[in-house]
């Protein structure tokens, strides 16, 4: 029977196969409640609860929240789901037993995830934002706030957001106007009014808890005076329970082009002078605190792009096995129908389909994986190895990986035909919940820009050169098996080329082209993402091949990894040379374009 | 004031800078009623009756169809304004006074429409319709045929369809099961369904006339057996009056993800046994027949595309103008809000997309130009030419340029941020509507199979090789202009490549390599559809560059289109030729890649 969401079998290789998370993570004391077999166990939990309960809610989810008077209604049925994914323990996979979590690995908590968003991105993005969240306050909170709120957000008794959006603030965080004054017992009365509010008034949880992005009173400008406070819906008394509703008031919802079942919305913060929050962190560091928050929601964003995609390829391949149509290169009489998979623009379209969801999956895992080892680092350095690897990478996972996302899912539509272009199929939806990824979280542009102006040269430039070092030891590895070697050739003159035009580029950056190089960091980010693509790929290949000819069953799983790779290095990569190549010459034009060229007035 | 739906300098400025359309098209005798004068005055007042009377439509259209027992009302505001439409004769621009149309040039028809497309392409769909059904018939049908419908039809008091697709046929209407009986009177009795009928039934004309693919009985399986049938909703009696209901009856209506104010309807005819149709053409040719009114619609999809993203450019333009947000590449603390017009990112991403709205528009006149002509040639050898050349021409059309309007309008949503995602706002609706336009009339996957299989060999190659000569007299007049050399050169380079690619990708389309030369068919289509766009920047900097200088006013329009094509040359030509490199190798992954190495069972 036809997967769907994602493929099983694919999960457990990246897992066991291309990363060995059994040796290199579970081996751990600190994981020693988990092993092969328990991992395996949560993941076939975590897939039958995303498509017997989530996954049916993703049509729903399409009629959208209600608003009426202040109150936001989510679809009725997402209610029973919630309840059942917070007792399971779903929302809390890698976190401390202290709050309640899991303290499952990162990487086999990414595993479940994809299932549970590929399933119903809107209801996901609920526990995404309280998770976040969570973890913010975990981080930069006082003793009183974690002990008032984790285990509460944890189990998903309360929700959390992130309240940074304003009208005339938005990719521009330091133009917020909400401020903060300081009362005499040492809280602050808030005051403002934020939008784009994902899960900001919703009806599924007690309690809303919402870090707040303001300016204290005589704060400087810009991002240097932006606090961060802990601003409950309902405030909490001494002893836990609930106390007086807080004056955070829901004003709308947003009408959007999808992810409906999420609500969109705008708040005001003390409008009748009544909200009342208390400091996370210091004074006028709060943007280096959310800054924790937005990694972690930035890889999530990733991780929901992939998950969509996985998704739409799963239908998209299931289709073209079912659909019918006459071969005509072939029989251009047109009698002996075939399904479209046997088609080669259609195979082309799924193969480009599958490399990207085989290469965003295996990078997210692999982020996942530094992140474990990052906690089980025993050194400081070897801690900020990989710390520095999940910043490089993190926005690759956001900026590119949403955009290939969008893109994958709209060439499901293509597979569909008019079908997919249809509401009645599941495909349509998919382009249209994908398309904010690419958008909130910061826009990949906005991603693009943190790659080239922070990661690139961040420590002299040496996290980037482990990032290349690390791509160029999996081509030396693979190229220990022969029938890999002209792909590693390949690789080895795209990470060359690469080599060379990312330091030229670094160098562009600190002199007079600098405006010129930042009109080249979006393409800069896609010959970055393309690269990661390849090598991830080439990596599974590397692992795959070995186990040809093992089990006759398994074979084609295996062929088709070391031929997904091929595809991916000898047929997408000298287009991504030409990136390069247009990177290099880092032509003016953007630069000299005045307001006025484009005339339309 | 912020331009809408498209740019009339730029309009102009192709009409009569880039293409001479004076000198070239209205000199001659048969459009003595036509001057440089008048036809600004009909661009003119399409643009007023798009902005006062489409444009308003489009956010109504959204709202949608209603279906009720075979009955389907389009939104009550389209009617009016469809009265005026078609009395205002646009709906007949380009056809003969003989049957009541205007008798314009192809180009000026092509000028005008592509405002009211751009303004609401849902209310534009049926129009189009009309007159592709109302241009097969002048071509194919009978006199009787003819004085029934011709009139009715452009001045729009009756409608058109196009009858193809059935559930098991869609890109292979060689498949459909639509029969056809011959009765004692010569008349046809038609049975069958048919769906995804944009336009099958609706409320604002008195009749529809169908034409209806069908087999008659004992006819050859496949296309070689599919006859094409004149099929009224209401029978016509010999005094032109309307009779009986021809049992054509409307069965429902798709809900879709965009174009919602044109209805995609499922008709089944002869239910009763009482669908009466006669024979347009000959038995079993349907299909040469048919394919001339899907070539036109082929070009009017690509317009559709292009005013689409036209659109979505222009709404993006005005708002990077007026939207600030600090430039923190500049200004790092973020205190000087600016237009993001003049963020590098943003000023990429317009110049992209005023690259492709610019080259499509110019290319979409071109072909006009070739129709018109076409039309005006004296001998058969030049409308020979004329006629190949818009034959290579039309699957860049439709193929290339529907993509890059969906591309197009996804950088407009991007370009708005967290807003573009809002349905308040324009652009989402843009990018909703313009996803169908890479599917219908054959999906864009077909269109590349027709690039290769079919015009890129077509007569030894000589309408494409013509079609490179074109392209190379454009780069040897540029290259006068000492400006345009290094563009020139770049051109140059990338033309003698694509002619040695597209050569040895001729010769493996006649060999062994045949069905793995089909796997890139798409990329193939994608290096001539920027091969096109890079040749229509180019004339336009052509034309552009001697009127710099001339007028103070204007000089940054002029400045904008030699910095256009600067841009497009020389920073995303060096990624075709990237594609080209891929091509070239042609990589058998696709080929090699069976059904089950997808897995995913």
């Amino acid at each position: 029977m036809a997967q769907l969401i994602a493929d099983k079998k694919d999960i457990e290789f990246v897992l066991f196969e291309q990363f060995k998370t059994e040796e290199e993570i579970l081996s751990s004391d600190v994981f020693s409640e988990f092993n092969k077999k328990t991992v395996e166990m949560i993941i076939s939990e975590a897939r039958k609860l995303a498509l017997d309960e989530i996954l049916p809610l993703q049509k729903l989810s399409d009629a959208g929240c209600v608003f009426d008077q202040g109150k936001v209604t989510v679809p009725k049925e997402f209610h029973k789901v919630y309840k059942n994914f917070c007792e399971g323990g779903w929302l809390s996979m890698p976190d401390k037993a202290e709050w309640g979590g899991q303290g499952m690995p990162e990487i086999v908590s990414k595993a479940a995830n994809e299932f549970f968003y590929g399933a119903c991105n809107s209801f996901m993005l609920y526990n995404m934002l309280t998770h976040g969240a969570a973890r913010l306050i975990e981080s930069f909170g006082t003793e009183e706030q974690k002990k008032q709120c984790l285990e509460n957000m944890y189990s998903g008794k309360w929700s959390g957001t992130m309240l940074l959006t304003e009208p005339e603030a938005g990719s521009d965080v330091g133009a917020l106007t909400t401020s903060a004054k300081k009362n005499a017992d040492g809280t602050y009365s808030i005051s403002g009014s934020k939008i784009f509010i994902s899960g900001g008034e919703q009806d599924m949880v007690e309690n809303i808890i919402h870090p707040v992005l303001a300016r204290i009173e005589g704060a400087p400008e810009g991002t240097r005076g932006i606090s961060l406070f802990y601003v409950p819906k309902f405030r909490i008394n001494p002893d836990g329970s609930l106390g007086e509703f807080n004056d955070v008031v829901c004003t709308g919802i947003e009408e959007k082009m999808g992810l409906h079942g999420n609500c969109t919305c705008s708040l005001t913060l003390g409008g009748k002078g009544n909200c009342i929050g208390t400091l996370i962190g210091e004074e006028n560091k709060g943007m280096a605190a959310m800054f924790q928050m937005m990694n972690e929601a930035r890889q999530m964003v990733g991780l929901q792009g992939h998950a969509n995609a996985s998704a739409a390829y799963m239908y998209a391949l299931d289709y073209a096995r079912q659909r019918k149509q006459t071969k005509r290169i072939q029989d251009p009489a047109g009698t002996a129908p075939a399904s479209i998979i046997e088609h080669p623009d259609v195979k082309r379209q799924l193969l480009l389909m599958k490399s990207y969801v085989d290469g965003m999956r295996s990078l997210i895992y692999y982020n996942a994986m530094c992140q474990d080892k990052r906690h089980l680092a025993k050194t400081k350095e070897e801690k900020d190895y990989y710390f520095a690897m999940e910043e490089v990478l993190t926005p690759i996972i956001k900026g590119y990986f949403t955009d290939k996302s969008f893109e994958v899912c709209s060439h499901a539509i293509q597979v569909y035909g008019g079908y997919g272009y249809i509401e009645e199929y599941p495909v349509a939806q998919l382009l249209r919940d994908a398309r904010i990824f690419m958008i909130y979280e910061g826009t990949n542009g906005i991603q693009s820009i943190d790659l080239i102006g922070r990661k690139l040269g961040m420590k002299d430039g040496k996290p980037f050169m482990n990032f290349l070092e690390e791509i160029r030891l999996t081509v030396e590895e693979a190229s220990k098996i022969d029938e890999l070697k002209p792909m590693c050739e390949a690789m080895t003159k795209f990470l060359e080329y690469y080599g060379e035009t990312a330091l030229d580029f670094a160098r562009k950056l600190k002199g007079d082209e600098v405006l010129n190089a930042f009109s080249f960091s979006f393409p800069f980010l896609e010959a970055t993402g393309d690269l990661s693509i390849a090598w991830m790929l080439l990596s599974r290949a590397k692992a795959a091949y070995p186990l040809i000819g093992k089990k006759k069953k398994t074979d084609p799983f295996y062929l088709g990894q070391v031929n997904t790779a091929r595809f991916f290095i000898k047929t997408i990569l000298p287009v991504s040379l030409g990136k390069l190549a247009s990177i290099e010459n880092c032509d003016r034009a953007v630069t000299l374009m005045e307001d006025s060229f484009y005339w339309g007035k």
